[in-house]
């Protein structure tokens, strides 16, 4: 007999961000696995069972919350944000390449969220207005030296550039160097979006220009946005100032 | 007398992945600005007032939904997707920036949205589970040599590459030279994911290797993901093949 497996995403943490396709799918489970805080979001019945796991057990989560959908049961695993964006949709993906081959029929749902960038920019204007990209600065799982060329060929092509898991206890150097690196190849003032808790009631957004960035800034739930040289600060008398970044670059064909 | 502006994102046109704080702002505002095809995925009661335009004509909507938020209304400009990827956020707040200093005091929500890009990775495994960019593919714009730089950087950057606005009428060639530049730089079988309506009723997903992506199977609803190296292709008997890009690369701190 083989069961379903929804992957979800809670998006950023307001209840109000969690789309009801997602929401739908919280109903339906009986098993839920995902990090603590994650679960936590969700407002599970008493026929309902949990099995938090630490941040860092992505893989082992998959393959339990797997070997439960195998026996049957309908099974929700649960990510913060988007779960295809770094997150438990690609550990879900390989435990299934990697697993037995009965894995293979599960129904597998994965379902959208908003990722934590998107809440971040829309909280702050439009940083993310035209071409960007998104990098997890963890060397936990990729070489430091990989790191600093996507840093660097970002920097080249001009795109904005959104920063997921930018610091932790483990990490506490990366996102400073990542200043360091950048400040080589972008303006002084190319605004830097310390974006924390977008959405929730303890969020904390806070605007520095890249010469004076300063990493103590980010903690392990902050997602750092960082303008290309076309963002822009739109200062307001009585409000907190918008970026964005225009979608318009002279030369087009209009 | 100022009134508010909502600046918000439909989703992929599921109603179901539209967030609740999404249909709360549609609920509160009177007049509505927005492509015709988004417009029509609300449920407008009889009292509220929509004003239809043209795909092309970002900047004259926000200044008209700007100036009627200005006169104390509350306001909704809508977009498909999320409002700041390639959207509406940035066409107000550009018409903030160049527009009279009593647009800076109105009262501005960006409220985020399921992005095009989520939409499709999620039909289809996770294929934005490592570092990825995006770009929007039209030239209108921007030069496009500065497209082709962006291609070129994000290929030696190793990211997956989510294109936007990958073929339009007026645009035919430029998806089919993207695949070529691609082809130089990117393994032949790297997989190319063509994510059309994605959780629509007439969703279309299909996947092509990059050595034989045919550029006329996008149209312009369709969201293009190219892999990177990295990504691989799970076969499944009787089911959809999966995509997933690992969240490792060897030689990480773990």
């Amino acid at each position: 007999m083989t069961g379903r497996l929804f992957v979800i995403g809670t998006g950023p943490g307001n209840p109000d961000q969690m789309t009801p396709e997602a929401a739908a799918a919280v109903s339906k489970a009986t098993e839920f696995y995902g990090y603590g805080p994650y679960l936590d979001r969700l407002n599970l019945r008493s026929d309902q069972r949990r099995q938090a796991s630490d941040n860092r057990e992505e893989l082992d989560r998959a393959s339990t919350a797997l070997r439960a959908a195998a026996t049957g049961a309908t099974v929700c695993v649960v990510s913060g944000g988007d779960p295809g964006v770094f997150a438990m949709a690609a550990a879900v993906c390989e435990a299934i390449d990697n697993g037995p081959k009965e894995w293979r029929t599960i129904d597998l749902v994965v379902l959208p969220g908003i990722t934590a960038m998107l809440a971040v920019a829309a909280r702050i204007g439009a940083p993310l207005g035209h071409d960007f990209c998104a990098i997890s600065l963890s060397d936990n799982l990729k070489p430091w030296n990989i790191i600093e060329n996507r840093l660097a060929m970002a920097a080249k092509a001009g795109f904005v550039i959104a920063l997921y898991n930018p610091i932790s206890k483990a990490r506490p150097w990366q996102l400073g160097k990542a200043f360091d690196l950048l400040r080589s190849d972008l303006p002084a003032t190319t605004p830097v979006i310390f974006g924390r808790a977008a959405g929730r009631p303890d969020e904390q957004i806070t605007i520095q220009p890249l010469a004076e960035a300063d990493a103590t800034t980010a903690d392990m739930a902050t997602c750092v946005i960082i303008g290309s040289p076309e963002t822009k600060v739109i200062t307001r008398d009585g409000k907190p100032d918008l970026v964005y970044t225009p979608r318009f670059i002279a030369g087009g064909n209009r």
